[in-house]
Parts: structure tokens; sequence; C-alpha cells
């Protein structure tokens, strides 16, 4: 059986300490922690006052082009890697190897006027996360850092990991046989992604002040590896989806 | 809380009543039953020995272009709705709103030189399974059919589904206020997704005979309207990644 705990915390302005915010849960050994990107981004104080942006002529251009406020324009791309297109309303950007409407900068959960960013180094927080639950609680913790997207051709958003530790995020079914013993051939299993789907339904997205939660009894493969993103993500010119875009 | 648990079967040959078949569990009201789209599939009876299918010459020109098994083209090209592109090894297709690797159809967990199509009538089988358990049983259970996708950008699948009864499969938060009181304008939960997750990931992809999941404690709301895979889907000229790929 695998359960899903939710975490509660006060809601907190000005940057604090993740760790200690995350203390009031009675965590076990081979618990998976899933935190919410935007409290890891609030806890690194990552908030943008609009009004201070100063706008480039890219960005104009770009804001104009997609309808939308030159401000966030500007502030995305200073933080993608590469703007793969703008769509009314927004740009769909990468940033780390993954795909996100406006490189995951939002305004939502912040006083406004003011826009929340990607968090800065999210595998560096999610590997000293599970090292602090080592050395001060003495367990085994897994953490998944979880935002939520859409899929394609689908209503709605599920979660997504935009970073771990302490577990393999991607599980080679290669090689392994069916019921029938036919050998599975393409099969990867987004370990990670699923583990953030499963904490992100808990969380809620408007006022649930449920930044986190646990998930318990998952099956994974434990690993003191240090991950990055490109242990989860394809490049674009691989990408059965953006393939068609990148040709175009 | 939110707990999944998995539902064991016998390995089944030929079809089957898929109720009485996943019978031997506990379940509670408001349970939310995950079935896995294969499992449907194989109820029903839905394998194509290859060797009988005869191919056209369209499906040839596809296969040869894209290093796959003509067959396996042909099969595709009828049980899709569209086919987008054509990638090496497989089709990208939309069946039922939906986009997918060879429409979803597949060669693993089914006897050599058998592949094993989409569920006929996901819908529907999802709604009589729900009827079933409120006249047989007396209780309110929530059904998903689940299978596996890939994400932009991102190596491994998650759970989508494919088809639901019960409860509403994609809320819509909008107009709802996050914590600073802002209201949130483009969001979207695929909560039908979310829960297919949860399914999936303690099903497995390969051996493990469990083809069904029970989701207890989930926030959705509860519904006995008849939902169609028109409330999942966008259509593709409305999809942020599919754009690109039609502008094409």
């Amino acid at each position: 059986m695998v359960e899903i705990l939710p975490i509660r915390t006060e809601v907190k302005r000005g940057r604090f300490d993740l760790y200690e915010s995350l203390q009031e849960f009675d965590y076990r050994d081979d618990d998976i922690l899933v935190v919410s990107s935007k409290f890891v981004s609030m806890s690194e104080g990552a908030v943008v006052n609009l009004s201070r942006v100063r706008v480039s002529k890219k960005a104009r251009v770009l804001a104009a082009k997609c309808y939308m406020e030159p401000k966030m324009a500007e502030l995305v791309l200073r933080e993608s890697d590469h703007v793969i297109r703008g769509v009314p309303g927004f740009l769909l950007a990468i940033r780390d190897g993954m795909i996100a409407p406006n490189a995951g900068i939002d305004k939502s959960n912040v006083p406004k006027g003011y826009a929340i960013l990607y968090p800065r180094d999210p595998f560096g927080t999610a590997e000293r996360l599970r090292q602090k639950f080592q050395t001060e609680r003495g367990i085994r913790v897994g953490v998944v850092i979880a935002d939520s997207r859409l899929m394609p051709t689908r209503i709605g958003t599920t979660g997504v990991a935009i970073a771990c530790a302490g577990f393999e995020p991607v599980e080679d079914l290669r090689g392994r046989r069916d019921l029938f013993g036919n050998v599975l051939k393409y099969t990867f299993k987004a370990v990670a992604d699923g583990l953030a789907t499963m904490g992100v339904a808990v969380m809620g997205e408007s006022d649930e002040s449920t930044p986190a939660a646990v998930v318990r009894g998952a099956k994974v493969i434990w690993s003191e590896k240090k991950f990055s993103w490109k242990d989860m993500a394809v490049s674009p010119s691989q990408d059965i989806y953006l393939r068609g875009i990148h040709r175009a």
C-alpha cells in the first residue's frame, strides 16, 4: 500500500529555512517528501517586484506579439535556456531541459505586482534536504520538488518533478519480461514525476496551505547518487512531441 | 490521507467479465477503482493475430518510412482518428482526442505474434462498472481506465486516464483565490489523470499481475453525469504543444 499524507504549514512571508519549515511531521525511514516548487522558491525569497524589472527591446517585441505583460516576457527571457515559441498569453520555454509555459515563472500565490521565479538550484536543494534528514533525524528520506504541467491534448495539469534526491528518478524497464515472456523494449517509468503527481494531488493549487506531502510505501530504487535534470530530460530533438515544432 | 491499494488477479486468457474479475477486494464507499486499459482490452478479447492483418498500400508506405512493422502500421491507421506524424519505430496518432504512440496499440503482455487494441468503448465500460458497484454492492465507486504516456521533454511514462466515471475528470479552479487573494486564471486540474498516475504507480508495467488499484481518500467532485473524452481533451489546434506541429 502507498499512502499520501499532506503536510500543512503556516503562510510564510520572506525567506525562510525550508528544512525547518517542514519539521512538524512524523517522518519515517523510506518516506518520500514532495515539496511544491513554489514553496521552495518562496523559501529562497525568489520573488520579483515587477515594477522594478527593466524591459529589453527583445522582450517588448515578444510581449506585443503574444499579448503578454512585457515585464513577464523579460523575466522569462532571463530565466529560460531557450524560448520555443510565443502563444497568446505566454511563452513556451525550456529551462533545465524541461518545457514550461513562461519557464515556470508565475504570479499566483504571491502578492499583487510580484512574480515568483523557478527555484535557483532545485537538485542542490533536494540533495541538501535529503542529507539533513539523514544527519539530523537519522532517517532515509527521498525528496521531490514538484510543479504542475500540461500534457499534450489534455485539459488540466498533473505533477512533474523539477528535481529529486535519494532515488532513481527514472526506472529503465527494458529487458524485463512481461506476463507472456516478451521482452519490454521501450519502457521507462517516470518514477519522480509519478511521485510529484501524487504529492500535488493532495496539495491543491489555491489557498490550501499544503505546500508539501509525504508519499509512504512507494517502491523506488534508493540511491545516493547526485542526479541532475539530465537524468529526467530528453533533448528536444529526441522528443516525440517537440520534433515537429523544431522542424517547423 | 490518500491510500493507493494494489489489486492482484490471476493471469487471464481469452475474454472475461471485468467486474467479476475485480471482486476479490474489500471496496468501500467513495473508493476510486483504477483499471489498466490493457486489462480492459483483454477482457474484451481485443487481441489481434498479426498474421491475419491485411496491409493496405498506405500502411506499407508509412511503415517503410518509419521503419516499423507494416501490420502494426495498418492497425494504427484503422484504430486512430488521425495520424499526426511518423517517427522512427512508431506513428504518433490521435484517438478519442488523445495523443498516443501507435494509437495505444501494443505488443507487450500479449502472446508473441499478437497485438492488443485500445479498449472499444472505455467511457461506456467505466460507467457500466460504476453502475455495477452501485447495484450489486450498493456503494459509490469512481472508475478510471488508465494507460501510460510520455510527457514532452521527459524520459519515462506516467499515467493518463483514457476514461472515467463517477466524478468530474477535470476541476476548474478559475475564479478561486490563492493565498494572497489573487484570482487564479488558467488553472485546471487533471484529476482523472492524477488518479490514473497513482494507480499506474502501484500496477507496474511488466509481470506484476496487478492490473488495477484502488485510490482511497482522494478529494473528487462526485457526479453521475456521463462523461466523454471531450471532457478531458483540448483540440490539437488549442494545444500548446501541438500547435507548432500543425502549423508545420
